[in-house]
C-alpha cells in the first residue's frame, strides 16, 4: 500500500508519501459532486494528492452522466483500499437516492451526513490526511443525529478537544477569519464579548504561526459599527469591547490592530498591509474577500488537530445540475488543503527539537530558535 | 449677472447659464478645505460650473497657506456676488479660529454648522443650485442648533416637505442605496419593517428614472443576514420582512428583484445587472462598493426637492493637514451634482407636455410616451 502511494518528484529521488485528502460529497442536490468530477478531470491532481471521495456511488454515476462528465471514479469498501492515480469513492451509502438539483431535501441531508460521519472517522483513524467538504445544505442536513450549524461546529464536536474553532477564508488577497460565524444578524452584537475577541485574535495568531508559516504575523482586527460608531454616536462596542481585546492581545505579544471601520479599511486597500483579519460577522468579511476574488477563495478551520478546508460557496442550489457550477473554488481548498498539511508538518519538525535559546534571542517573536538545525538527523529518541 | 455666468459651449453656439453648486467647507479640522481648494486648481472646473464656497475665509486662507496650495478664492458676501471663472468664497464666519488638524472641537463643529446653514438657505433661496457637502465630525457639530445623526437627516429636515431621503452611493460601477443609515449594528435588524424596505425599493425606483435618468430600472434587494438566513436557520427576515416588500414593490410595477446574500452578490458580479441595488444597512452596502473603487464614490440623497452631494468618505482626522488626501471623490461628487441636477431639469422638461398614451404603449413602464417629441417647440401653454 504505502509503496503505491509514493511518486518520484523531479527535484529528489526520495520517494514521496502523497497526501490522502478525503473529500465528502456534500449534499447531492447541489453542486458538490459536480465539483469533485471537474477537479478530477485534470490528471495532475492525482501527482499532488491521493483523493478519496466519500459519498454515493450510485448518484456520483447518475451525476456524471446526467452532466456529461467523463472523470472515472474507482468505487471502493474504505479508505485503506484507496489507489494512487484514481479517484477513489469510498460506497458510504448504498440505497436508491433520486437526485433532485436544487431541493431542500431531508434525505438528500441524510447522505450528505453519512458521508462527512464516514470521512470524520477515516480521519480521526489515519485512514487519510485531511478532509475536504463539498457544501451541505444546513436546512436539509439536520435531524437527530447532527445538531449543528454547520460543518465547523460539527467537526469541533467529533474531533476537537473543546477548544473554540476559528473560521477563516483565503484567497489570494488576503486571509479573514470571523469573530462570530452563522448567525443572525440581530444576534451578532450581543455575541460579541472582549474574551471571545481576544481568544479569536490570538487562534488567529497562532494559526497563522503554525498553519500558515507566517513568523510574526499583523493582525487587522475590524469594527462593528459604521465608521467605528463615530465617537459613540452609533454604537459602543468599538470602544468598550473591541479595543480593550486589542490592547490584551497586544500586552500577550501579538502584533493586533485597530479597529478599523469596515468600508474604509478594504475600499483603502489597507487589508494587503496584514497576514490576517478578523472581521466580527460572516458578511462584514466574506462580502469584500468574495467581491474582490470569488473563484479561488478557500475556508479553513483552524484550532482542529485535523487539517479541514472547503471551498467558499455553498451547495448552489440555483445552478445544481446544470454543469455551469464552476470547481475553482473545490480545487483551491484541496491545494489548501495539502500546503496546510505539508506546513504543520514542518512546523512540527522545526519545533522538534529546538537548541536552547541563546540570550540575544530571547526577544524573537516566533518562539522557534534562529539557529535550531531543522533537517539534522535525530539520534534514538 | 446672467450675462457673466454663461459660457460658449464648442458643441453648441448658445449661451449656456453654468450651474452654480454650492459647496460647504466642513468640520475645519478635517480634510474638507484641502480638498476643495486641489479640486478647484485645475481651471477646467471653472467651465462645468461656478463654485460657492461657504465657509471662513481666515480659516481657508491658513489651510492654503499651511498645505502649500495655490488656488485662490474670491471672498464675497453673499452667493449672489459669484463671478465665473473664480472660486467663490462666501465668508460666513469671521471670528478668529484656531484649527488643530485631526481633533474633535465642539468650536470646529460650530463653524461646519455655520456654514452649513448658510448654504442651506442660500439653496432654499435660489441663489445656489445644487449641494455639496465636505465632511462633517458628526460628534463635533451636535449642539443645540444640530441635533442629527448626519448631513442628510438635518437637509431632510430644512429642506424637505417631509418626505423620507433616501442614501445613494454612487460610483463608476454600482449605485447602492441604503434602508437603514447611520445605526449602530445591534439597532440594524429592530429598524428594519416591511414598509420600510417598500418605501426605500419605491423611492429608489423613482430616483433611478427622475435623477439618474433609467426608464425602467431594475433593482436588486440585498438579504440581512448570512446566507440569506439559510432557510430561516440563522434569521427569519428574508422570508418575513423582505421578500414581502420586494412582492408588494412588484405589483407596484416596479422592477424589484431578491434578497440576494450580500457576499456572493457582489462576489458573482451580479451587482454590475442592476440599476440600483437596495443594502439592509450601511457596511453592507458600502464595504463591496468602496472595496472595488474607493476614490470615485459619491453620495446622493435623494427624495428632496434639492440636489445635494457629498464625498463618500468622512473628516479623514488619521491624514487630515498632512496634504496627502485625494481630492477624487469631492471632485466625483461636484460633477454628479452638475449631472443630476441637469438629469432633474431635462426629466421635467420632458414630462411638461406629454403627448396622450397610445394603446400599445399602455405597458410602457417608464411612464413617458415612447415617441413624445422631447426638443419640440411648446406653443402657447
Amino acid at each position: 500500500m504505502e509503496q503505491n502511494n509514493t511518486v518520484q518528484t523531479e527535484h529528489s529521488h526520495a520517494p514521496k508519501t502523497l497526501i490522502k485528502i478525503g473529500i465528502t460529497q456534500g449534499d447531492p442536490n447541489g453542486v458538490g459532486l459536480e465539483l469533485i468530477l471537474k477537479a478530477f478531470s485534470d490528471p495532475t491532481m492525482f501527482d499532488l494528492c491521493l483523493p478519496v471521495v466519500f459519498g454515493s456511488a450510485k448518484i456520483a454515476a447518475y451525476h456524471r452522466k446526467v452532466l456529461g462528465l467523463e472523470t472515472n471514479f474507482n468505487i471502493i469498501n474504505s479508505a485503506e483500499e484507496a489507489q494512487r492515480g484514481h479517484l477513489n469513492l469510498v460506497n458510504c451509502y448504498d440505497k436508491d437516492f433520486t437526485t433532485n438539483f436544487g431541493h431542500n431535501d431531508p434525505e438528500a441531508g441524510h447522505v450528505a451526513y453519512v458521508a462527512l460521519e464516514a470521512a470524520t472517522e477515516a480521519l480521526k483513524n489515519g485512514l487519510i490526511d485531511a478532509l475536504v467538504t463539498a457544501p451541505i445544505c444546513k436546512a436539509a442536513i439536520q435531524s437527530a443525529d447532527f445538531r449543528f450549524a454547520g460543518h465547523t461546529e460539527y467537526l469541533c464536536n467529533r474531533l476537537g478537544h473543546g477548544e473554540q474553532p476559528l473560521m477563516i477564508l483565503a484567497n489570494s488577497m488576503m486571509r479573514v477569519a470571523l469573530a462570530t460565524t452563522h448567525l443572525s444578524l440581530a444576534e451578532v452584537a450581543g455575541a460579541l464579548t472582549q474574551e471571545l475577541i481576544e481568544e479569536k485574535i490570538t487562534l488567529l495568531s497562532n494559526s497563522l504561526r503554525h498553519d500558515f508559516l507566517v513568523p510574526a504575523p499583523r493582525i487587522a482586527v475590524l469594527g462593528l459599527n459604521p465608521h467605528n460608531g463615530d465617537n459613540g454616536t452609533m454604537g459602543e462596542e468599538e470602544k468598550t469591547i473591541i479595543a480593550p481585546a486589542i490592547a490584551a492581545a497586544t500586552s500577550k505579544g501579538i502584533n493586533a490592530f485597530g479597529p478599523y471601520p469596515a468600508d474604509g479599511f478594504f475600499g483603502s486597500g489597507a487589508y494587503a498591509k496584514f497576514d490576517g483579519i478578523l472581521a466580527m460577522y460572516h458578511d462584514q468579511g466574506l462580502t469584500p474577500l468574495k467581491t474582490l476574488s470569488m473563484d479561488d477563495g478557500i475556508n479553513f478551520t483552524a484550532g482542529l488537530p485535523y487539517v479541514r478546508t472547503s471551498p467558499d460557496h455553498g451547495t448552489a442550489f440555483d445552478i445544481a445540475g446544470q454543469g455551469i457550477a464552476s470547481e475553482g473554488s473545490l480545487r483551491a481548498a484541496i491545494y489548501a488543503a495539502i500546503d496546510l498539511y505539508r506546513n504543520r508538518e514542518a512546523d512540527r519538525e522545526a519545533y522538534k527539537n529546538p537548541l536552547p535559546k541563546l540570550y540575544h534571542e530571547r526577544r524573537e517573536e516566533t518562539g522557534r530558535g534562529r539557529f535550531a538545525p531543522q533537517q539534522q538527523p535525530q539520534s534514538g529518541e
